[in-house]
């Protein structure tokens, strides 16, 4: 068998798979996730030897002490995702939800009821936990899944799979439901990324060139996750303490995520109080920042921005600053130079706050809160299994609701349909 | 200019109008339908003029006349035309809707809020109503939309564009808002479908080969409609006269739609008593039969079905017709031979009609009720862009609320993320 008919192969038997996964209760769902979780624990010994040969393969390689470390696997972890697994377990099952139903005036029901998308492809780089996470969402949501892990991780991701297909053949489900592609050449993904016929969605995790190699060679609709240019927006006559505590932890807790701040617009109302102010903050900070001329009037520490810096996901302890006439001006800026991801208002104002809301149109909009909130975990979606920067299907941070898709469901008494 | 640079241009100045679009409020949106219904009406003769170049050059170019009476437009179409944007006045404006809200530990309360998509492509073929009807569904739902018609229908579709842009700049909103592609060229199609740095999402409306060239093309999300195989099963202690009405409304009344029956699936239990009494009625309806030997047995007018028989989508007074066992083999034969548009099972039993709705995963399933009713209208989605038979963001008939979204909203008093 060659690569090619070997994927083809397993897509094929994955589409196979999804029909009795479907069909699968959330009791025997939730059973062989939790079972999943105890043998990955169980073995974690083999896990562990698996994952010192790509260790060994991977230092003599030459791969960075960070890579390692995002590689290396030992019981500790094998228990964190364990943990993770159970978190999946405890979240409640979108398959079979009827989101809504209506009557129709012959007498006929009709509602849409929550079933799982089928196959769902996901494409991932070196850390090997993705391997387990990734698949138990899916399955969660009554889909089959095909693997295709950074080939720095083969043997650990080789490993963890084998035990998750163990433990669903012991419950008498199809173990091609899940799959991990055994080839660590490119060409595996260009194949995986042409089953149109049998995957339904792919999922990309990793930077942003996996993502754009994915998108464009794939046939299957892909869910996207680019940049993350955050913007806070501090309104006239907002609590300069609370924008201040926001700021700061919006640019500081975590500057290299995607829902970090990237840049700062402030009223010029209340720019004359709030800039230097926060200004001086973000100095002792080590923050860099980068103003327009008013800006930088008020906060001589500043820099001066060029155009690039609006717009620019910097992912590091620079801020890109801007004083703006109002909030029109600030959407504006935001609608121009955004990647529609997080923005959030900080203000005292009852009409500027639903406006922001209502006509910004980012994934995630908020007002008196700080863009790192921007998470599956902490919107309160459980488990996250990417964010879309894409508004086709899912918009923002996506939990196991969105590995589903509706049906419509009809029940009738014989009804016939006389109109052409 | 050339091609390439205007249908650029087109599309970024849609992006642009998209903001101010997504920000109008139903009033607005809805009197500026109002009125593009009362400016066709009003401005009917224009179109018919335009529609007589196209009708002539039809001519000339030797187009069928039911390529033609699809062309045609006089009073009373355009009427109807109007009519059908006033049906869209009517329904629920799907932008703004809150479809849920819940709280967090911290006091933060998130939010799902529907918006709009953004730009969405239209791509269709010689009807020029569509035009009209497609525009008001997406600017109901607060997009901006870009058209490109068939060659056929260019004049009648630039007449019907420039009436309702004129109605949009009266209305001191962007008249981008709502483009037609000006060229003929295929060349222009294929520009249009590399514009996904401004376009959300293209619908191609028409025929198969329209639907792969757009989907084979396009760099942007494309809504796929393909085959509608539509099965009936008829269960065991069915009620045969109701079976019988439904599989007579499903094949005979309008054989070349999607939601047409295709194949007949009957339970061995019933077909005894049901094969010869449906085989002679459709007999009697110029229906020919394609029957597994076992159905033929029944019905000795019955052809024999070839392998091909299975998922064939004929369009036309044909039915494949088997006998099985049990339901479980009537879905299996679905979920291998279906294209997962619309399957209806005619049934007396109560626990089978609960297992069939829910493990047979196409678009539409339905309970003792004809499969014609696979239509947006006559589910209650009032007008319909559009059927998709793939999964991602829609998944069956699409209404206006399937031209949106839903962005995370969420309200704060000043929380920060404490956890990494």
């Amino acid at each position: 068998m060659s690569i090619k008919e070997d994927v083809k192969k397993i897509a094929g038997e994955a589409r196979a798979a999804s029909f009795a996964m479907s069909r699968a209760d959330s009791e025997s769902k939730n059973r062989i996730l939790a079972e999943m979780a105890s043998a990955l624990e169980s073995n974690s010994a083999a896990i562990v030897t698996a994952n010192e040969t790509d260790l060994a393969a991977g230092r003599a390689k030459g791969l960075s002490e960070a890579m390692l470390d995002r590689l290396m696997l030992d019981e500790k972890r094998i228990r964190g995702i364990a943990t993770s697994i159970m978190e999946v377990v405890a979240l409640p099952d979108p398959v079979g939800e009827v989101t809504r139903m209506w009557q129709r005036p012959n007498g006929l029901t009709v509602g849409k009821m929550r079933i799982p998308l089928g196959v769902i492809g996901i494409i991932y780089e070196s850390r090997p936990n993705v391997t387990a996470d990734a698949a138990a969402l899916c399955l969660k949501a009554g889909n089959a899944v095909v693997l295709r892990g950074g080939s720095e991780a083969f043997n650990s991701n080789m490993a963890i799979a084998s035990i998750l297909k163990g433990v669903i053949s012991e419950n008498d489900l199809p173990p091609a439901a899940l799959s991990l592609i055994p080839f660590v050449e490119r060409e595996a993904v260009t194949e995986m990324l042409k089953q149109e016929e049998f995957i339904d969605l792919v999922i990309p995790r990793g930077g942003e060139s996996l993502i754009r190699f994915v998108s464009e060679s794939s046939r299957i609709p892909v869910i996207k996750h680019y940049k993350g240019v955050c913007h806070v927006y501090v309104d006239e006559g907002a609590d300069t303490e609370m924008a201040e505590n926001i700021i700061v932890n919006a640019k500081t807790a975590r500057p290299g995520v995607c829902n970090a701040l990237e840049t700062l617009l402030v009223h010029r109302g209340i720019a004359g109080e709030f800039v230097p102010r926060i200004a001086r903050t973000l100095a002792a900070m080590n923050v860099e920042l980068r103003g327009d001329e008013e800006f930088c009037a008020l906060a001589p520490s500043a820099h001066h921005a060029e155009e690039s810096d609006w717009g620019a996901e910097y992912l590091d302890l620079i801020l890109a600053c801007r004083v703006v006439g109002d909030m029109d001006a600030a959407i504006d800026h935001i609608n121009r130079f955004g990647s529609m991801h997080t923005e959030a208002i900080v203000t005292s104002d009852y009409s500027r706050s639903r406006r922001f809301i209502r006509e910004v149109n980012s994934s995630c909009v908020m007002v008196n809160a700080s863009t790192r909130f921007a998470d599956g975990n902490q919107l309160g979606l459980g488990a996250e299994i990417g964010i879309s920067t894409t508004k086709l299907h899912s918009f923002g941070p996506m939990g196991v609701e969105d590995l589903t898709t509706t049906k419509f469901i009809v029940y009738g008494d014989g009804q016939v349909r006389k109109s052409t």
